[in-house]
């Protein structure tokens, strides 16, 4: 099966998971195409000075792989420099949040599956 | 968990998959670390007239977002031009293969989870 990128399901959603702005969201997987392994496969794209809240997974958990700019990851309420290239691992239990802190879009590739 | 992109494991895999060429894979999460939800996630990089050879999947299903560069995709004996954006799926019991007919390298990420 192939999607170009206007066919994949998009996405954009205000104050995610407690941030600042709006937050872009393309969905590569969606819920129905997991075999129940996870819940998001999605490339996010955040403007200048937009973040994901800090938030707790519980039953899953989540990586993103940094694509494009830079930003500011805090992960168990240690704040890390991120940019291109970098990858996160927020483990089952452990709590994570990404702010864009530069000046161009900060855009990365996140996955999440179930513990 | 951080690593930047050097300290993620590295490898370059010859005629992968029985394709042409030598093919880089950035592993993003390691075998150990999918809670036995899958066995791929990865950074892959081909350079022009590079190829991963067609393949079945068994018991696994893969998606390949494409990051950079353009190519051939072959699905289920379909061919198919694909390019950064583009999306596929390769369910369970269905096959794939893809090169690079382009003349930048071709990038994407692919997602091998369990059936």
């Amino acid at each position: 099966m192939l999607k170009h990128n206007n066919e994949l399901k998009q996405e954009s959603v205000d104050s995610l998971r407690g941030g600042k702005g709006t937050t872009g969201i393309i969905h590569l997987l969606e819920k129905d195409q997991f075999h129940n392994k996870g819940r998001l496969f999605s490339h996010m794209k955040l403007k200048p000075g937009v973040s994901i809240g800090y938030h707790k997974h519980e039953g899953d958990f989540e990586g993103y792989y940094i694509l494009n700019g830079e930003g500011t990851y805090t992960e168990d309420d240690k704040k890390y420099s991120v940019k291109a290239g970098d990858f996160t691992l927020t483990e089952v239990g452990h709590s994570h949040g990404i702010e864009n802190t530069g000046t161009k879009d900060l855009e990365f590739i996140a996955l999440v599956l179930f513990e």
